[in-house]
């Protein structure tokens, strides 16, 4: 299979759905870190990202932020001392669309 | 009383302890917007800010972390498609400090 964070993002399919569970379970088996969690019935994948300050969490959440614009699809960044939880979903399908895979896996080397 | 923003904050005092909800729910008088949530035990104060869209949301995020850097004591923030949630509370007091309330005040012109 292609490289998750290689592969096309698409927001114009008149047949995108979200992912069912079993699906999402399975393709998150490549995102190490990533876990389902479920906001007001809608299932969102996050991840916990520590650093070593304010400063280093803020500047990885703008660079998730830039990515995010980038594509025209934004995360939630909860953004704390030393730790950023990155939350993304398709707010439209109100679920985990394959382009949140996508996302998840290009913001990984963002951590860095 | 002095403006609540212009007031001094105070991060050495040995004897300082988390607000009693009555005070707090008082002071929060002076702060529209702005209420308690209990998070895992602890209470925090916060406010949702709307924006018109992810880049302003950013913006005034990295806005409230130079404020925060500039003084040593740092929010939550959750950062979304045009809108910000800030969370002030003393991490240490495990609670709410008079120094939040300065916070809290502080924010507000930041959102302009």
């Amino acid at each position: 299979m292609q490289d998750l964070k290689t592969q096309t993002l698409v927001f114009d399919d008149p047949k995108a759905r979200a992912l069912d569970a079993a699906t999402l379970t399975e393709a998150l088996s490549a995102l190490p870190g990533w876990q389902v969690r479920v906001v007001e019935g809608i299932s969102r994948i996050e991840k916990d990202y520590a650093f070593e300050n304010f400063l280093d969490a803020m500047a990885f959440s703008n660079r998730v932020a830039a990515l995010a614009e980038s594509v025209g699809h934004h995360p939630a960044l909860l953004t704390e001392w030393g730790k950023v939880k990155v939350s993304w979903w398709s707010h439209s399908l109100r679920g985990v669309h394959h382009n949140d895979l996508i996302m998840a896996a290009r913001t990984e080397p963002l951590a860095v």
